[in-house]
């Protein structure tokens, strides 16, 4: 086990017990009658990854002292909505490794893997149905609009290297801030609470997301495809403008900003991330970057001293070092 | 307007009001504000096309004097989640065309088609969660995932010739039958009815959408695409063994056989559906599926005959004539 493996388990352990429940909850709701289905649904358990969706859920809820018999349901939906949109994602990126398994659109083709992320989307949706309040329905549809709408947004501004590192942060927050945050509101909120706390909340999982989105941003174009477990430089390659690659453009002169777009552009490079490297200095991009992530995480964990200490609260304060610090 | 248009325009005219009111909440549902997205659903606006699904939502609750004011909205959530799997088939089958207007895929690409299926999934199932009864998310959710289970399992089944009739009608099933039937059984239910009539409905959408189906699959084998309004031969070229080819083959000789599945995997032919049509007789297979479908009208329609007389039982009864006689 890694330090920062050790570290996410440190994380979790207050709520052990109520993952070990998620965890029972995702395997019954993955198992179908359908064979075809059933070699997939197999298949994507091997993805099982930090979990970390789910445990926001119930980390929230306990710092809180909410007991509600629902939580565990309520993670594991949240963590199979990521799993959709985590299939889907593959097909969009052409993924073929995901966490060190192949991908589902690799090992079967794009036609099923969007049909098993709309599948796992509507067990998801389906799930939340059966729940004592309707809450966890209505806040998770909205959220995934808001996943969708802003991986299109994405995808209409590539190559945009004019774009303001607000529109970046609304496009990376659409991607991992909008689940963070529903997770964090929902294990407060569920199944009725309306206050100031459910707000505040909402933020710190927004704020983390991000800064975690900009963590992996900043893995994309520095981090090694080894470490990391699935490949790097994606996000170069399809033309996606992240925050340090935003930074350097932003601040370089007309010949670099000219020649970080070639790197971009221009026909017949085969590894765009490496000559991007080449043609400019990332590293006050990435420093940048992963500064503007501190700030956020530093944000996040000064509204949990609002709360009595817990061993939730030290859990959800630990996610500081978790997220600034991880590597893959 | 064709004598069919003008089928269909009568079958529908007992709810127009309710249709009316259904098409103003799809027009609302499908606006945002993100432009990226506004600019997609402005486009498959265009797609408009029969509105059947909604339509049986509100002619069945009409037949039975169900006048619930949710009404148009459930038939609308049909309707999107309908849409939702049009664009995501479209990426499916790699279609270009759709109902004479650039499919989604082909006016922008195939990653933004799999989001923007992706989000009217989503913005079908928030509205079904501001609804004064649940039952439309809870039968939506498990029509979804049938669906789509449906087509994992086809996909699985290409090139089988040794599929029974029985396999081929829960495929066809999954891909239209499903949603005609949640649509006439959330017409007789909602918001809480639970008696024979609701199985009866659901059994009389089953079988209208597996004639409709059966009717669509041999359009796509001896169809006219300049008629039909999207390509034809897709279902051959895709390697989907549809019931008139698998009539055809299975009562053929060892020699035609070969020449059958020659047509369907041999490489370098450019059009499948004709190579098909040469190496074989298909005029049996497409006799035989029609019977079928006919067959499962017959019976839909008998069933109507326990409730009493109302231009809305006249107007499912016509339903009959428009399935089996269309040609788009």
């Amino acid at each position: 086990m890694s330090p920062l493996d050790a570290d996410l388990s440190r994380v979790v352990a207050p709520v052990e017990q109520g993952l070990e429940s998620m965890r029972r909850v995702l395997a019954e709701t993955l198992t179908t009658d359908t064979p075809a289905v059933s070699d997939m649904t197999d298949h994507i358990s091997r993805f099982r990854g930090k979990q970390l969706r789910g445990a926001l859920v119930l980390l929230t809820a306990d710092a809180l002292g909410n007991q509600h018999e629902d939580l565990p349901e309520v993670a594991a939906i949240v963590e199979l909505i990521h799993l959709a949109t985590l299939v889907h994602d593959d097909v969009l990126d052409e993924a073929a490794v995901r966490r060190r398994v192949a991908s589902v659109n690799q090992r079967w083709d794009n036609q099923v893997a969007v049909l098993l992320g709309d599948f796992l989307y509507a067990r998801a949706f389906h799930l939340s149905t059966t729940l004592t309040s309707r809450i966890a329905s209505q806040m998770l549809s909205i959220a995934t609009q808001k996943i969708c709408a802003g991986e299109i947004e994405q995808a209409a501004h590539r190559y945009d290297f004019e774009q303001s590192q607000e529109h970046y942060e609304s496009i990376a927050g659409a991607k991992t801030a909008v689940l963070y945050s529903v997770a964090c509101e929902l294990g407060a909120r569920y199944p009725s609470r309306e206050d100031e706390t459910c707000v505040m909340f909402s933020e710190f999982g927004w704020a983390i997301g991000l800064a975690f989105q900009i963590a992996d941003d900043v893995l994309d174009v520095v981090g090694d495809a080894e470490v990391v477990g699935k490949a790097v430089g994606t996000d170069v390659q399809d033309g996606k403008v992240t925050l340090p690659v935003l930074y350097v453009y932003q601040a370089a002169d007309r010949a670099t900003r000219g020649r970080i777009r070639d790197a971009y552009t221009m026909p017949d490079i085969e590894n765009r991330a490496e000559k991007l490297s080449e043609v400019c200095d990332l590293q006050p991009g990435v420093e940048y970057a992963l500064a503007r992530a501190r700030v956020l995480v530093d944000g996040a964990l000064a509204t949990l001293e609002t709360l009595p200490d817990s061993p939730a609260r030290s859990a959800l304060k630990s996610l500081g070092p978790y997220v600034l610090e991880r590597r893959w």
